[in-house]
């Protein structure tokens, strides 16, 4: 089983507009909501490609209820069938099976984030709550239950924003349970987090150009995933956009990219690369087959109608077709 | 007791952010919800000047529970002690008395509006959900309600929009419903409810200039409101923004404005104009006192900080300020 945190989950609600104009009113044409928040995005993935899956994090309140009740419904909110794809694990179950829900109760109510999509121009105005206050009580009880699952995991994935009242170091502490349970573990923030999780040695960080170069100061991708490392991650595999991934590990430094830029909706790109990278990590595929996953799943994903979700087809024809090469190593 | 409808209940959220820019994403700093929907609206103003209300309508899923939880705390959410202005009627419960919820459950979830305030320029952008569809049986199951509240009503407001799956004669129906039971009615819509509600021949109506516009082809008030009296309504009282309201009736005609034009913010003005003519209407007070208490509550709901409440001081003060002038009927 794959188990992913997030910490500060989101009842994701996407409004269709015709137009988006400041100070004006708008009716919304269409309201859709769905569970929200990265490690609920990446375990959607997950599933999706025929992995156990189990999520964890805090959901509280009216808005973690419904959060609640649409899990099981993932990844597709309008019912159609699903399949896993052509190289989902042998051993995987013929039909899809949902993440399980191991969300830990909390008195403050789960966050929503809406995104506003203009029909004209099909951009998105993308608004986020900032999340419930976590009590000291429910980091505890938190904890106790993240080491309880971590016995049954074979990797974990940590994953976005801190919600408000938990230090800045959670990650780390989180890093170093995973690391004492013998529990591969992926952490997928930014900022402070991000600092103090890598001193904690995690198996991979999976930084984009933005997150990287406020951590490392450096604008130049090699430098930058390289210096990344130093600084405590086993692996970095930085995402570069439409370019792929740059991934420094301790078996060589990787470069992977898709035969050509996607056009498309990036939203949950970084979500799918991460499910890509931790899922072939407990398939124990060598570095160029991960990252060719993790490239094929994340042009999938911006290549899908739906944000957030790979195109099962895409992601079966990209798979043979991503470039990935070695770089020389000083 | 004073009834208020508001078929199309809404839960009011507040975002405040920064500055809001188009297709960016938005950290939202501070939330606020509260029961919204004009009749609910009109109910709280109703409540704050001394009067017994009772709300119906309808709510259902997770936001209308939030919505019915939050509808005794109103009017004043962040919990300042609240006395009733110096002219609530003498007989007044000296402690304010929330609305009384007589709202018909629904299987669909209560709509959500999110007014996102932009800190940088004071200005709000709005994005109103449609609302959920209503089954033919709750609409019966509503009717069956109101009926029987009408028996215990002085007075009764049909405010706002139809939510989708009710007909459009709709507020027809509810006006001769309460005329038939003897009930004063007052209707608050727009477009085509308010034409097809002012032919069921109301005690009163209260368009704004551009709905009064949409009935009646004229852009000119005085011409456009008799228009809309010929129409059915025993009365119609236009507000006209900051210039007041313009009044026909069958006692005469009236022009009542504040004694200067006030700077604020709007929202709910009009709301808090249907409540003071509502409330003076079943004080009995002659049609000139019923316009300047209209005029006094919305002029002072504009100046008040916290969008859609009345400052209780300056509409004492506004009070016997308000120019009420009669004007010529030919």
């Amino acid at each position: 089983m794959i188990l992913t945190v997030t910490l500060n989950t989101a009842l994701d609600i996407t409004y269709r507009t015709p137009r988006l104009v400041p100070h004006a009113t708008h009716r919304v044409s269409e309201v859709t909501e769905r569970p929200g928040g990265k490690g609920l995005n990446v375990a959607r993935v997950l599933a999706a490609l025929g992995h156990e899956t189990v999520v964890t994090g805090f959901a509280g309140g009216r808005t973690g209820d419904v959060l609640r009740e649409l899990l099981p419904v993932a990844p597709d909110p309008r019912g159609r069938a699903f399949s896993p794809p052509a190289d989902a694990p042998v051993d995987a179950p013929a039909a899809f099976s949902p993440p399980v829900d191991a969300l830990v109760p909390i008195a403050g109510a789960t966050r929503r984030t809406i995104a506003v999509v203009d029909e004209t121009t099909g951009d998105t105005t993308q608004l986020n709550e900032p999340g419930p206050v976590v009590s000291p009580a429910e980091w505890a009880a938190f904890l106790a239950r993240y080491e309880e699952l971590l016995g049954g995991a074979d990797a974990v994935a940590l994953c976005g924003s801190l919600p408000p009242g938990i230090h800045v170091g959670a990650y780390a502490d989180l890093v170093r349970a995973a690391r004492g349970a013998g529990v591969p573990v992926l952490l997928d923030t930014s900022g402070e987090p991000l600092r103090r999780g890598i001193a904690a040695r995690p198996d991979l960080v999976k930084p984009n150009a933005d997150e990287l170069a406020r951590l490392t100061g450096s604008r130049e991708p090699l430098r930058a995933t390289r210096d990344a490392r130093r600084r405590g991650a086993h692996a970095v595999v930085a995402s570069l956009g439409p370019d792929g991934v740059l991934a420094a590990t301790p078996d060589g430094v990787w470069r992977a990219g898709p035969p050509a830029p996607a056009k498309g909706n990036p939203t949950g790109a970084g979500d799918s690369a991460v499910a890509g990278l931790l899922s072939a990590l407990v398939e124990h595929l060598p570095w160029p087959a991960r990252l060719a996953r993790a490239v094929a799943l994340s042009t999938a994903t911006v290549l899908s109608p739906v944000a957030g979700e790979f195109d099962p087809v895409a992601y079966d024809e990209l798979l043979a077709r991503v470039r990935v090469t070695e770089q020389p190593t000083q």
